[in-house]
């Protein structure tokens, strides 16, 4: 009985200490958000002054006691504090990008958002472990039906393994676009398309569960629709893996000199080892063709009449708008890397003058 | 330039801020974690010597100096005690159960426990709210495609809708499977039974994406199966509206009563508000009933060559799996809580004399 009384006791002091600790702790934490928005709007401030300065610099040529290479090293140290505020403990306090549509309607209003940087970094590094994996899978596993067709299925796919198949895909997509989604929340820059890829691809996935795999007579011609998806998709395994390869390789360097935020995802295309960036993009290129080539098949085999169902016909506009979208968004990060590039031989070559 | 110099500055003071008050919560976390474990095994040791006296009072009539009434007493001080941990701030520094298979397949490893309680109440209340809105469409969805099918489709379901809807489903199972999961990390007390019922009705969900809907000619003897599916999730529509209204109820009857942690999902049959019981359980009994027949239908088609396709088999076999698992799994709740209740009249009995 005594015991007992003891222990409540002990509960409540417990429970007394903990919530002080919290409020102590919210109220803390509070005023150094407070720092942080105030330092945030400065930031904000100097910049768009020095960006008005260069303009009026460049409007007028005798601009008023305005130095570009000043303005160069305001900037740079202006980047570098910036640095420390979005990668260090300062980052879980600011206000974090919103969830978003997606996560809600998977997850309801559950915080994805890690305090700890270290905890952040994790994550990163188990999506690309992930991406690893099943850039793997989506090598074999293909190849293997393909193989399968010729050897053993005499030139016809039964409908259970590539329905396996389509359901992985849609579990590996959703997978990808809720990662991808909390990396976002926690602070990475990954490009919006590439989710919106996943979305596509995902619709594409259940789309291509519902659309029967047609058996004999004729099993060649009418499945040939089901043949490119494959081909294509061990292309795309191929692309993966030369992606992730480059894209760590790449994110260890860029973390190095400092010039990335850890929790950029770069997708393939946002930053270049020049070497393999060569091999990289005409792969990339050829793929992207290929998507809309096989789409475009798809639509040609429904309008002919061959198989006249409106799956083909949906996966066939997102198969070729999904290769428009990759393209576009390749060029672009392509563009700004050149830029990027261009703008530091002018101020090497400055720096050598 | 200064004004770059101070801002630089100023990060530099705010990360450092930050990392103090990081390292500074997270021993005193670690303190008071330390502290609530060791009350935790105190809590166990009196619980066991508590169990083991009484197991000696009853073995030998003549039990040295135990008393009943005081052991009484002393359990409900520890349940008392008990709740102020578990409810309280003490609750998020207690290490979580595990995230599970489940949610490190779709997410990764981050961690969705709330801190703070007022979060985990408000995704516990969110989940209600989501519960609700679903059960509407469970009840609308399925009755408006058997109206239409009389009415506008001449007795046979176009595939289209249908597999609208079963993706609709699919999506629905494995939100609320994610969702109960985060529920469960945020120390929820749900029956594992209701999420494992979960993962069988997502796999229903995709096989069934996969079974052709058979047109022309005999439709209605082919699509008996789609449409007593159909019947089944009204009723099921049904059944979710009742339990919904009844575990808020009675979530909120046992919050006042100070009975149930407040993440505790109710989910149907683990409580009771005797008046409403006796309409949920025989409609629980009947759905539960419904659908092992409809299952036991599905594979007599399929045995009887009407609709020769493993899905159907497959569909056949999980759902009389889930009456079975939803059978007993009503059966254990309503045993506890009449087991429950016998107690409570025996505690009252004793009292009155």
């Amino acid at each position: 009985m005594e015991e007992a009384a003891r222990l409540a006791e002990a509960a409540r002091e417990l429970q007394e200490a903990a919530a002080a600790l919290n409020s102590r702790t919210g109220s803390e934490e509070q005023s150094l958000r407070q720092r942080a928005l105030a330092l945030e709007s400065d930031f904000r401030r100097v910049q768009s002054s020095l960006g008005s300065a260069a303009k009026k610099k460049s409007g007028s040529a005798a601009g008023g006691g305005f130095d570009p290479k000043i303005a160069e090293k305001v900037d740079e140290e202006l980047y570098r504090a910036r640095c420390i505020i979005n990668d260090g403990d300062v980052a879980s306090l600011l206000p974090s990008k919103s969830h978003g549509r997606f996560l809600k309607m998977f997850l309801g209003p559950i915080n994805v958002r890690a305090t700890r940087k270290e905890v952040q970094l994790k994550v990163k590094e188990e999506y690309n472990s992930y991406r690893d994996r099943t850039a793997f899978i989506f090598l074999v596993f293909p190849s293997t039906l393909l193989m399968l067709r010729s050897w053993a299925w005499e030139g016809c796919f039964p409908a259970l393994p590539v329905q396996l198949y389509q359901a992985w895909l849609l579990y590996l997509y959703t997978t990808l676009a809720l990662r991808e989604n909390i990396l976002r929340v926690n602070g990475s820059d990954i490009r919006p398309w590439w989710i919106y890829h996943h979305y596509c691809a995902m619709l594409m996935a259940l789309i291509s569960l519902t659309w029967e795999i047609k058996g004999q007579p004729d099993c060649a011609y009418k499945q040939r629709g089901v043949q490119l998806f494959l081909v294509w998709a061990m292309m795309q395994g191929v692309a993966m893996l030369l992606q992730n390869r480059y894209q760590r390789q790449r994110l260890y360097t860029r973390i190095a000199l400092g010039k990335a935020k850890r929790m950029d995802v770069v997708w393939g295309e946002t930053a270049g080892v020049d070497g393999q960036l060569w091999l990289l993009c005409p792969v990339l290129f050829i793929l992207q063709g290929f998507e809309a080539f096989v789409g475009l098949l798809l639509l040609r085999t429904a309008f002919a009449g061959v198989i006249r169902e409106w799956q083909v016909i949906v996966c066939g506009i997102l198969l070729v708008l999904m290769a428009i979208g990759n393209f576009s968004n390749t060029l672009q990060t392509l563009m700004v890397k050149s830029r990027f590039k261009a703008k530091m031989k002018r101020t090497k070559s400055k720096q050598d003058l």
